[in-house]
């Protein structure tokens, strides 16, 4: 990767032309996209993307799970280099979140294609399926299907909201559930993932692409907080054991150690149940959620502990009753060193400014990583907005981000 | 009120029967009483009172609205004394809120009848109505209806959970809801209620007797906070406007004001609803209640006023909207210093330990002294517990309070 390195520049009026017609499918009148997994939306957009490949001299094929591949042959066409991301939306998502991944990796290799011809080793676009648990509680399915990580019990215990397995769901789309281990590859060299922040990080400080040092470690942790329901008018302040009093503080000094820790460390109380939940009766149950992020897993391991010890504390000062409970996590990811020198030389390449930055949300590439060379980018997102009908990204950083990508890749392939 | 003071003792196996045998009417097998007003089960405790009353040699009549009356017949039949409170339950509620209050009263009527025969001016005992909002929003609409304060509007208006109007209610319960006015009393010259505390001051504390200085003042607010959703995981602390953050600190700092203010200053923050409610998004809207009650006028609209812009400094601090609805209120109201007085004497006279103290919780004594002379006493709560099936009085402490009752109405009419 030390040859010279050429800005390959993709062709944005297309880009704009696919993420516009790709938005249209599975398009809601209240606004924002619905396109699950194995749905008649997922399907057409699936077929729309297959009839561009095809167009753009791409072989055409897919694996049993549902993974869409565009194959720019190689001279060997043994080793492959991947890019690409997922095209099911979470329920009333926006346009670019996963689909500008695929799209973006589309264009890079028509303009790979086109200014150089057929690559040394192959390079392959993916459409992947299921990242957003759109459907199912099948995070990363596709990319698990490719990793060989799908156990064969998921197929029939992994249910939607009307109780259709997955396997059920699979075969109405065409699928065969049986041959859940054909996807596994073993000809993958690397992983690219052009992405868009979902934050307003590289939006506020005016920077083209976030180079993605690694995927955020999160637990998910459900803290329960006991006290006694009393009468709100006959029982003094120094009597009660409110569990809400007791809560509040919690929360108030959860916030006050992760703020301390900085960037880019978070942690959000989303979820909160308080009973009895009359106006008139101290609060004797509070559970609420803690969703804590941060890259490094020590410092998450740190952070987790004294929240956990700081709550303990505010129980005990109170005689509340605390429990916690561990609900979901998932251990940060670094990204590869080599692939994000790359991205850095690409940017360099391209005239882009660009950040090295930690991703907040999970991704394909988090579990790509643990098994092959993965790296990724992110281009910005107006005012971060994500997940929903107002997430945009300008078509200027889209192609920016694009032709990043394909200078990148045109190294790994055109060596 | 000077006359040399003599206990009256009342009989208290008759008190714990009429206690254990009204429990039974409503009683349900989960345990707690439901009998809400001109229910079957509400009906039912009525016939079984009007018997006892009956049996106690009491002139027994019902007015329009439902409340029932045990009269002992003075030797000038023209003016009254009034004691007792109400016999309508909370869902679930227990043996001694309101009930205590009418078969002390009535067992107070007897060993006055017994001891002294026929008193000076009549002495009466009432079952009033729906106090406790226990069918219908109409809290003391029997009070009211003795006070002349029902409006003819509410008679339609009012409607229980299944949309039937008060009127109706009536109807069914054989009551004329036309003659509401009727009611109306202007022979009343002094009302007594004895209750519950309904908290753990005199149960903590060993005492007997509570003198009811002043009832509550109360006010309910909702308030909004408003801030951004956004990803839990891609937004920076620094980035953040996130509801729950303020609305948590407003919680602690409301806390920590009334709890300053010091007794009898309280305030509860009973309902909450965090939305969107995710895990993994940052809350945007926070609403959450607040119940601030205080017996001082002045004090309690001091502390509001304090609440509401140490919430609104906030709010600012954080670039939060918030806003402050009031919900509901009640003016504190004094008890009648002179019957307090004639209380304080009777527990003297009865060897009871007594204390003045304000009741937190709100009773048909607060709307009867707006219009006529009007005390309370309260008996222990174990625990403080009650509206529940927890709810308990030991058979000498209420027989304690029926006897100081009997004792200060023994002044009132046999002068």
């Amino acid at each position: 990767m030390t040859n010279p390195i050429k800005k390959i520049q993709v062709d944005a009026p297309t880009l704009q032309h696919y993420i516009d017609h790709l938005a249209t499918i599975g398009w809601q009148p209240e606004g924002g996209i619905v396109r699950p997994v194995y749905s008649p939306a997922w399907l057409k957009a699936r077929q729309q993307l297959a009839e561009w490949m095809r167009a753009a001299g791409l072989h055409v094929y897919e694996d049993a799970v549902g993974n869409l591949f565009g194959r720019l042959r190689g001279l060997d066409d043994t080793r492959t280099i991947l890019t690409g991301s997922h095209l099911d939306t979470v329920k009333l998502g926006g346009k670019f979140d996963g689909a500008l991944g695929i799209l973006a990796g589309l264009v890079a290799l028509q303009a790979l294609h086109k200014h150089l011809g057929p690559p040394q080793r192959s390079l392959e676009v993916v459409a992947l399926c299921e990242e957003e648990n759109s459907r199912f509680h099948a995070r990363y399915w596709g990319t698990r299907a490719i990793l060989g990580l799908i156990e064969e019990s998921q197929l029939e215990a992994l249910r939607d909201e009307q109780n259709i397995s997955i396997a059920s769901a699979m075969r109405a789309a065409g699928l065969p559930p049986d041959q859940y281990r054909a996807p596994i590859r073993t000809d993958l060299d690397a992983f690219l993932e052009l992405h868009i922040e979902q934050g307003r990080i590289l939006f506020d400080e005016h920077i083209d692409i976030g180079i993605v040092q690694a995927i955020t470690g999160l637990q998910h942790l459900l803290i329960t907080v006991k006290g006694r329901a009393d009468h709100a008018g006959t029982t003094p302040m120094d009597l009660r054991r409110d569990a809400l009093q007791g809560a509040a503080l919690m929360a108030v000094e959860i916030t006050r150690l992760v703020q301390q820790e900085g960037r880019p460390a978070v942690v959000t109380l989303g979820q909160w149940d308080v009973r009895p939940g009359a106006v008139n009766v101290v609060p004797a149950e509070v559970r609420f959620s803690i969703d804590l992020r941060h890259p490094d897993a020590e410092t998450l391991q740190r952070l987790s502990v004294a929240i956990q010890a700081r709550c303990q504390a505010i129980a005990q000062e109170r005689d509340l009753q605390l429990s916690s409970e561990i609900t979901g996590q998932s251990a940060p990811q670094q990204m590869d060193p080599a692939l994000q020198a790359l991205l850095i030389r690409a940017a360099g390449a391209c005239g882009a400014t660009w950040k090295a930055m930690p991703s907040g949300a999970g991704h394909d590439s988090q579990t790509m990583a643990r098994h092959l060379p993965t790296a990724m980018l992110f281009v910005p997102s107006i005012e971060g907005r994500s997940h929903s009908a107002a997430e945009e990204t300008p078509l200027a950083d889209a192609a920016r981000g694009a032709t990043v990508l394909a200078t990148a890749l045109s190294q790994l392939v055109y060596p």
